[in-house]
């Protein structure tokens, strides 16, 4: 199958690229980039060099849909708004990498995204595209919103207790990420000697993704939870770990909580579970994560247990952004699910 | 006034010879170390190398008191209930840096330290040394039980709305910590390349720290509020995030929380408030507190004014360990409380 | 084919494992660990979890001989001396990653190594395992000592300058290295807070990984070059860069240079130049080869045309160890080369 | 006495202030800054919230000179030749920490800085401060030009062996610096995501600083040895590590070596030596110089004894810049030449 990328110098692009230069099912005949045509991929991605001889080609949706049966989109949220619709009419299948089709309710916009949704129809026909939670869907679907990476830590930490949480409790949700989540764009706050070795809290209380968690709850009428969702900017390039706080209708046991684990991600194929009594990797940890499409996921039940703390970690620029979106892909297009993405993480590194 | 440390060639240790070698009104006449006896401390403390002469000691409670007026102890947790008790026999004034003496009922120290505590009449000889919070205490002590490093993060970040806080609510305390708050003892699971990059989550829900917490709450008749006190260590050295997720009995307008800030910490020498619209530092952030003895403490108020997170940001080797003892130490000898202290943080770094 | 491991259970034994577990020609059938026999792979090599139902087996050389075809040996070098013959008289071929049969000349291991080598025979039937020096020697051979991963960066870079080397001149090469080239024992000097940050100098002018580099150069008659190598720990996990300061016969060209570098590395599948005008990575950088089997060259020339400055980056656990191990593997076993190899770098990370 | 700062936004211009606002001696009476005139200085050094009230003066060297009776002038190099000429007119002390002024022969600029110097007679009034190579000029000075980081790294390091150089030979410096050395300008070549965990090689073999090392020789008639001086970015904020190697005419044993450090640095208040045979900082590691002003030095001297390798460590923003600065300032008037600048080091962070 012969795949694009519009928009492929970022971060996320690069991260594309790593996985579709090696996936067995797929050509990339396509890397669009406004800045960048007529360039070769390895000036914008320098570890690309001696992989792949593709060029930058042409930010044009004709050329695109004329070279590609998929496309992946991976341009900042405005520039998606001005350029999916066009893609779209192209008839070509496409995953959006950005917020921009990813909130299923258009009034959600406004709080969230300080703009007014402008196309509610094109909005209505994309999939959210998180396979542990809608696969059917997204089989079934063209057209593909990622979620964003917070979101995906987070959403898959808490899946399986939505049931079980109170109804009008708190859900906290305590992330820390690296750099590489802010995007490759240079700013004095991400120079290195400036964002070295921070905690850098932000969005406390009201990232963005949390109303990715929000709409998730209420599709199970849980409106009434609270939900606080924090990030802190560690010292690392690549990962997310989040840590969230629940609290339960009914107190559960240890080996409960293992069940509902268990039957909420059967067969899963990129969740492992991480609980160890010893070591220095008890509970889940992006350090465990590099470079995978993983996402492993822990808890601690408090002696009351009434009080569940979840983890979740994931590489934000795999599981949360470019592996993800080819796990969409490829239950698009009846590609067995993991093909392209059975990578082994990194470890020390 | 002569000084000593009982047990200096920990990360403690270090720092407080590297605080007492520049405070003007001490002279530090002895080290004690069992394993280090007739060594240069800069063989162990290596960038001491060229400061001083001094020399490990023996590990003497009678050389102490004969040696010093007052004296930093910085063993571990059982090895200060093993030496406490000589050393405050000779009458010598000491601050104690480890766990052993800082609960207020011995009965804790079951369920948190899982020792039946051996001293009990010991124990109710120490004042607990959190200035900003019991300074008066202090003053008239001679014996300090300085407090956890994140206890002190986590005490300073929630002090003023104790009397906000919904009583029978959930005080989350989610910290963030760097390498150095794990001591000095090598082991597999904190070497460079394991514990480098790492969101290591652990004690979560239930960190020995937070019994300083739940005591200081019950203190002001929360005994009700539910505490969950979790750590991540992270990728840096030195430092501690706290973030603490409250909710209010009522709602506050962003201008009370800053009048309830400004009025619990009125002329407290240590503390700042960082709450910023732009830059990289728009709330407290360990990076800008290294070797410096300030807490910096910032805020973020949910629109419903009944959510409130508060952040504070320390050096646990400085305000979470050996600064705040000399603080203590000065006020415990009508020493300016801020002597030897007015260090500027180092940044970038 | 099936493989096993001997040694798995350090840092070249988990990026064995990686590699070899998505190697489509072979099946890892057995690791055998002194300490972990009966241990899941997972509870030392936490990212493997759900990677790999594998247990280490018994350290036992017959055992390995009737399930492998062909074993990694990844011990330490005196356990090696001990092991290896044993493992060599079952008559399976062997990867032996530790430098207990490297030096071609027994005679080296006293000076170097500080021990007068025990078995001069056995070391006569080992070939030295770097394809891009000696492929056609490693293709007949049924035992090979991979080189040290410094040696690798250092002799790659130089290589195809020993012709254009002053004869009586001086060789310096100066190596930056991360913290898992000194393996996972856990020290003092090796914790997270200690070795954090540094730049530590270390084995000044005489690491023993120089031996490697100066019998090459014997072997060209280039005896009197004085090689200086020396290496500094720095700040990350994996990689290593070499400079390479040579003095010339006479002066090149940057032009000589090219073509003297695509002579030398015509058709090599894990060489990349690197040599570029703009950007971050402007030459070799370990950051751009993190987890791949490349080594990068680049290199700077002095305007006097005598003056070459190369500079070699790789990720010293797989180029560096695991991964040149199975590309000596595969031309041993008339596997093509890059099988299992062909691993684009993770960046940024 | 009155001092001002001329640029203060920049990392050294923090610096300068965390040092100055300490010093017993001096009151900082200005800080210029062109796009921060107005604000105050915590707005753009967030560690010095709480410390100063300051706030930026207009850029104006007439209120300068009356409101200073010396001025740090911290602004880039052609800023510098714009504004010192103005400065130099108003009478007024001053420390230029740009190299602006650095060089004495005026010729040299055009080779390594790409212009004609525009001030040749300015620039003949200018003292190169480096108190360990030529205090005596300083104290009579009114006018410092402050050396580069790399160059006072390299020139203590080798200031005690030019006599013992090979007349003829070369001389080798190998650098690694951390990201602060780079300044607080923002690109995408520095964001933590591409910067982080790099070794970059840059500027190999004729770094700008070279020059300063190469007029040092020529001083002492060693205009024939080939100076090649190189640096690498490395994963740290702070800190410099220069490996000078050096052929000697003549082969020294190691107590000669000692000898002539000894005597090189007799009462030298900022130098120190480290060589040990045991621990984790064997030799100078930047690690142990962190907020402080010392230069470290240590070497290896190999068997012939006729190749030496110096090590040199600093903190590039202290003995590098701004603690270097103050230390000529302090010369220049008479004030105790340590005052101010007894700051130990940071460790471990």
């Amino acid at each position: 199958m012969r795949v694009g990328i519009w928009g492929g110098s970022g971060f996320v692009g690069g991260e594309l690229l790593r996985i579709l230069l090696r996936h067995p099912d797929v050509e990339v005949t396509y890397v669009a980039s406004k800045e960048h045509e007529g360039e070769y991929i390895h000036r914008v991605h320098p570890h690309l060099r001696g992989i792949s001889g593709l060029v930058f080609g042409a930010y044009d949706a004709g050329i695109a849909s004329s070279k590609c049966d998929a496309l992946f989109v991976a341009v900042p949220f405005k520039q998606a708004l001005q350029d999916v619709p066009r893609i779209v009419s192209s008839g070509i299948r496409l995953v959006d990498l950005s917020p921009a089709y990813r909130l299923r309710n258009p009034d959600d916009y406004l709080p969230h995204y300080k703009i007014v949704h402008p196309q509610p129809t094109v909005l209505a026909d994309f999939v959210y595209g998180l396979p542990e939670v809608n696969r059917n869907e997204i089989k079934g679907s063209t057209k593909i919103a990622n979620p964003g990476c917070l979101a995906t830590a987070a959403l898959l930490a808490v899946k399986g207790f939505v049931e079980t949480m109170e109804q009008t409790g708190e859900l906290i949700i305590d992330a820390k990420v690296g750099s590489s989540g802010s995007g490759s764009k240079a700013s004095p706050l991400n120079t290195h000697a400036v964002r070295y070795g921070v905690v850098r809290a932000y969005k406390l209380g009201n990232h963005r993704h949390s109303i990715e968690i929000s709409s998730y709850l209420c599709n199970h009428h849980l409106e009434h939870v609270h939900v606080s969702f924090s990030a802190h900017g560690v010292n690392m390039v690549r990962g997310i770990l989040v840590t969230a706080y629940l609290t339960l209708k009914e107190p559960l046991s240890e080996g409960e909580v293992w069940k509902i684990l268990r039957q909420t991600f059967a067969e899963e194929p990129f969740i492992r579970f991480i609980k160890d009594r010893s070591g220095g990797f008890r509970l889940p940890d992006p350090k465990l994560t590099l470079g995978s499409n993983f996402c492993d996921i822990g808890f601690e039940l408090l002696p009351d247990g009434r009080h569940l703390i979840l983890v979740s970690a994931l590489d934000n620029l795999v599981k949360g952004a470019a592996g993800n979106a080819v796990q969409c892909f490829n239950l698009m297009n009846g590609i067995k699910e993991d093909t392209g993405l059975n990578l082994i993480p990194i470890y020390p590194a």
